[in-house]
C-alpha cells in the first residue's frame, strides 16, 4: 500500500497523532486512500497510547477535493459498489471514532473533503479567501447521500443545510464560520498550532465520560447508515450508472482537465 | 372559478411563473383560493417549461392574512373537514413542489400566510416596519397543527419555534431575519427584482440533482402529514367545533370588523 | 418535611408562584429537595389559581449546584435507584408543566441546576461574570443521561450541544446568551423584576392554546423518558456503582471540601 498518509510522531509525546493527507495534486479520495485511512484510523483506535487525531493536509492549498471522480466514472457496477463501501467505511470510522478528532483545514475542502471535516469533533480553517468548504454535490449534477445530509443538518441545522445542499454552496472561511460549518478561522500559519492547543484542551477531559457522551450524540446517525448500508450502496450504484449522471461527471472531469487539475 | 391568482408571463421567458395572490382586502385563504392555488401549482408542476415559482401578493401591504376565519366559524363539521383537507392539500403541494419556490413577501404574513412563506425555498421580505410575519395562532386562542410546528422547527430550530409558537409571536422584517424566519430583507421596491435575481441563481443548478436533494430534506415532514392526514382532519374538526374555540374566533372576527377589515 | 422551598405570596395576586430554592450552601438537589419540589409543583399544577411559576434561588450567588453528590457516593444500589427516580420525577414535572415556567437564574447553575433552568419556558440570568451555567458532567468524569442531552439539543441545537456536552462546558452569562443557553442577561438587581415582566407577557396568552402548543413541542422528549424510565434507572445504577466512577466522585467531593464547600 502506498503511503498516502503521513503520520507525525507527536503522538508519542502527548497521545496525539497527526494524519496528513498527501495525494497530490488535490488529495482526492480514491479507493486506496480511503482504505488506508480507515485501516490507520482503526490502528490508532486500538492503540491505547493514542487519544486524539489531528486530520490535515500535506498538500498546499487543498485539504481534500473529495471523492475521486475517476472512481465513479467509466467503471463497472461492482467497482462502484466496492468504492461506495469504502467511502461508507471511512465515514463510519471517522464519525464514530472514540478519539478526539480535530480537522486542521489548511486548504479547500469541497464535497467529500467537507464531509471528513464535518465528521471531526472540531474544525479550524485557515483564513484565506481562496479556500472554500461545502457540500457542493448538486453543482456537479449529483446528490449527496442521506448520511452527508444527516451530518450537515446536525452541524448547521435543517434550514441552513437545506439551502446549502440544494445550491451546492461553497463557503469562504469567514462565511463558513458564520453558519457554523467550521468552529474557528485562524491565520494560515496558526492552523496547526491552534489545532494542537484545542486538542490539549479536549484531552483534559476524562476519556471515558467524553467517549460515552460523544457516542450518545452520534450513535443515531451512525446506526442509520449501518442499518441502510446495503440499500445505500445499491442506490449509489443505480444512480451513478445512469447515462445522464455519467455524462455530467465526464463533463466535470473535462472541465477539471482544462483547469489543469 | 374566480381568478384569485394572477400569473405573470415571465415564465414563458425564463421558466419562471409569478403567482400573485389577489383576494382583497387581505388575501385570506378561503376554500376557493386554496383550491385554485393547489390546482394551478399542480399545473405548473407538470409543465416542463416551468422550473420555478415566485409567490407574492397583488394586494398592497399584505402577503396573506392566513386562513379565512369565516371558513372556520358558524359552519358545520363537514365543511370544516373539507376546508382543512384543502389547507393540507395546499401545503403538500407547495412544500412538496419540485420547482424552486421563492416567497416575495411584500406585506404582512401572519398564521397561514407565514406557513406559505415558510414552505418556499427562499424568503425575501420588504423592509417595512409595519409588516409582520409569524405563526400567531395562540394569540387567537387556537393551536397551530403539528405540521405547522414541524416546518417552523425546521426553519428556525426547536427552541426558537417553541417560544415563537407559545407566544404566537409576530416579527418585524429585521427581527424575522435575526431568528432566520426569512432569508433576506430588502427595500420595498426591490422585493420582486431580488426574487427574480435569487431565482436566476437557483435555476443555475441542474434540476434533477436539486430536486432529489430538496425531496430528501422535506420528505419526512411531508410523509408525517400524509400518514396522519385523516387524524389531523378529525382533530381539527373536533377542536374547531368546541364552544370555547368558536367563541374565541367570533370575538376575533368582531375585532377585525371594528378595525374595518 | 423540611421547608427547602420558599414560596412568595405573589401568586395570590396575579396567578404567579415564586419558588425559591433554599438549601444552603449551594442548593444541591438531594432526595428530600427533589421530592419536595415535585410535590409542590404538582400542587400548583392542580391549583387553578396558579398559571405561572418563577423558579429562583434564596441562596446568594448560586441558583443550584445540581444533583447532591452525597446521594451518589458510598450508598447502595437501591438508594441510587430511588434517587434517580426522584431526579426523573422532578424533570418530568417541570419540563411537562402546563404552567408558564420562568427561570430567574440569580447565581451559578451547573449540571442539574442547568437542567432545571433548561426545562423552564424562559431563562433570565444575572449579568455577573462569576456565575456560570452549563452541563459540566464530563468534567466530573460522569455522563449526562440521554434526556439531559435531548433537552440541551432542543435548546441550543445538535452541534453546540455536542461540543458543550463533550467538553462539559460552563458558560459566563454573556457566552450562554450567545449560544442560546439563556434568553436574556440582565443586571443582577433586575432579575426578579424582569422575570415578573416576562411572566406578565406570557400570561396574556390564552392558557388553553398555549398549553396545547407547549405540550406538542415537549411531548416527544417527555415520552422518550417515560418509555425508557426503568432502563434509564438500571443504567444509572450500573454506571454509578462502578469503582472508577465512585473514585471520580470521591475525588470531586474532596476537592469541594478543600474549597470550603
Amino acid at each position: 500500500m502506498a503511503a498516502l498518509l503521513r503520520f507525525s510522531a507527536a503522538r508519542f509525546l502527548a497521545g496525539v497523532a497527526v494524519m496528513k493527507l498527501k495525494r497530490p495534486p488535490v488529495n482526492s479520495l480514491n479507493m486506496e486512500l480511503l482504505t488506508e485511512f480507515a485501516i490507520n484510523l482503526e490502528k490508532l483506535e486500538i492503540d491505547r497510547g493514542c487519544r486524539g487525531v489531528i486530520l490535515t493536509s500535506a498538500v498546499p492549498r487543498i485539504f481534500s477535493a473529495g471523492l475521486d471522480i475517476t472512481e465513479m466514472c467509466g467503471k463497472n457496477a461492482d467497482h462502484y459498489g466496492e468504492f461506495w463501501r469504502a467511502v461508507q467505511e471511512m465515514w463510519l470510522k471517522l464519525y464514530g471514532s472514540s478519539m478526539v478528532t480535530i480537522a486542521a483545514i489548511n486548504g479547500s475542502s469541497p464535497a467529500g473533503g467537507c464531509l471528513m471535516a464535518l465528521s471531526c469533533d472540531y474544525r479550524i480553517i485557515a483564513n484565506n479567501k481562496k479556500y472554500t468548504i461545502g457540500l457542493n454535490e448538486t453543482q456537479l449534477g449529483i446528490v449527496a447521500p442521506f448520511w452527508f445530509k444527516d451530518i450537515i443538518t446536525e452541524v448547521i441545522g435543517h434550514r441552513a443545510a437545506e439551502r446549502s445542499l440544494q445550491l451546492g454552496m461553497l463557503y469562504s472561511p469567514t462565511d463558513a464560520l458564520k453558519i457554523g460549518l467550521v468552529d474557528e478561522v485562524v491565520a494560515e500559519d496558526k492552523v496547526q498550532s491552534t489545532a494542537s492547543a484545542v486538542m490539549a484542551q479536549w484531552l483534559t477531559l476524562p476519556d471515558h465520560a467524553r467517549q460515552i457522551t460523544k457516542s450518545m450524540m452520534r450513535k443515531p446517525s451512525l446506526d442509520r447508515l449501518v442499518t441502510h448500508r446495503e440499500a445505500d450502496i445499491t442506490n449509489f450504484v443505480s444512480y451513478i450508472t445512469r447515462d445522464s449522471i455519467q455524462k455530467s461527471l465526464q463533463m466535470y472531469m473535462e472541465m477539471l482537465k482544462k483547469k489543469g487539475r
